[in-house]
């Protein structure tokens, strides 16, 4: 990315590379999240698009997959399908639909890691740390690290965190595990409903 | 809170303290956020409770008011009124309606406060650094702190930051500042909606 000529126009640059959250958006037609595709249905393959995206909700607004370089297993970003750079950017609607998502699918992450703790972040601009100019709100779960010793007790939410890249035969089941994470929730809220 | 004999049941504490955002819920009524009392207005009087809390918003379902150990000046936190750990533990509304406000005081604050980027963060147990029980979001403004040299480029988001205590006559300009920042927020929808 570094410019390779004196007179090329770095603010150029943001428009001319596509959005990788619009590239995964338009690539990925959205499934009714109370019956979710098989893993072998082309509508989640992970390598419609590159790097591979593991999708976990994909509805007319919204679109949930796994992060690529996860902070722990589950790591998962929640965005709007149209594009937007930040959290004012969105629509009344869209934040609605968002606020309601985060309760879903962090009742389906404790439902399928298993892990009882989580974060819920949400960057807006480069001095908080936002790297795709997308909104999106990541959301991390967090496994008792400090009895392990692995950090230190009061540890780094961004950018000291020890992140690797995602394994694809792990994503492939992970995002699978929280699809039917996902259902398994609506279907428990429509049977309260119903009570 | 140390222990004091031998004897002394440390599982009985959480119950035997009152939850600090139960406290400021239960003191302070709601307001319409399109013409917010004025700072002289007992519904908005900081010393309500102990200590003292900087109402930015009070509607039937949610709260906001400063933080009282500010990581940068307008440091937020919304909840909704009603008694909840975590995320998964709102109702499907309240979700719906934090989500909306999370895009509501973003703009109110980048109005503000004239800082542009900020984070949104959402705790859930102490795993995941939640202190306070009670289930609620972090609006942070970032200023351009990198370019001071004050942090180091990647700076923790929690715990490490410099946070000192809300000075009393700041917390009343700042809050009356956001009640004001809210309204004319939502004085645009409103006018953008009619078009």
């Amino acid at each position: 990315m570094a410019a390779e000529t004196s007179n090329f126009d770095l603010n150029a640059l943001p428009d001319s590379e596509p959005c990788p959250f619009c590239v995964i958006a338009s690539a990925y037609p959205y499934f009714d999240p109370n019956s979710p595709p098989n893993p072998s249905d082309d509508d989640v393959d992970p390598d419609k698009v590159s790097p591979a995206s593991f999708i976990v909700l994909s509805t007319p607004t919204l679109l949930a997959f796994l992060d690529i370089m996860p902070l722990s297993p589950g790591h998962l970003l929640l965005c709007p399908r149209r594009h937007a750079q930040k959290l004012s950017d969105v629509s009344a609607s869209e934040a609605a639909e968002l606020g309601q998502y985060l309760r879903i699918l962090s009742k389906a992450l404790v439902k399928t890691t298993g892990v009882q703790d989580w974060n819920v972040v949400q960057n807006n601009g480069a001095a908080a740390a936002q790297v795709v100019n997308h909104v999106h709100y990541h959301l991390i779960p967090r496994p008792e690290i400090r009895a392990s010793g692995r950090f230190s007790e009061s540890f780094t939410m961004f950018g000291r965190g020890v992140r690797s890249e995602l394994d694809d035969e792990e994503g492939v089941i992970l995002a699978e595990s929280l699809r039917e994470g996902v259902r398994l929730v609506l279907e428990e809220e429509a049977s309260k409903a119903k009570l």
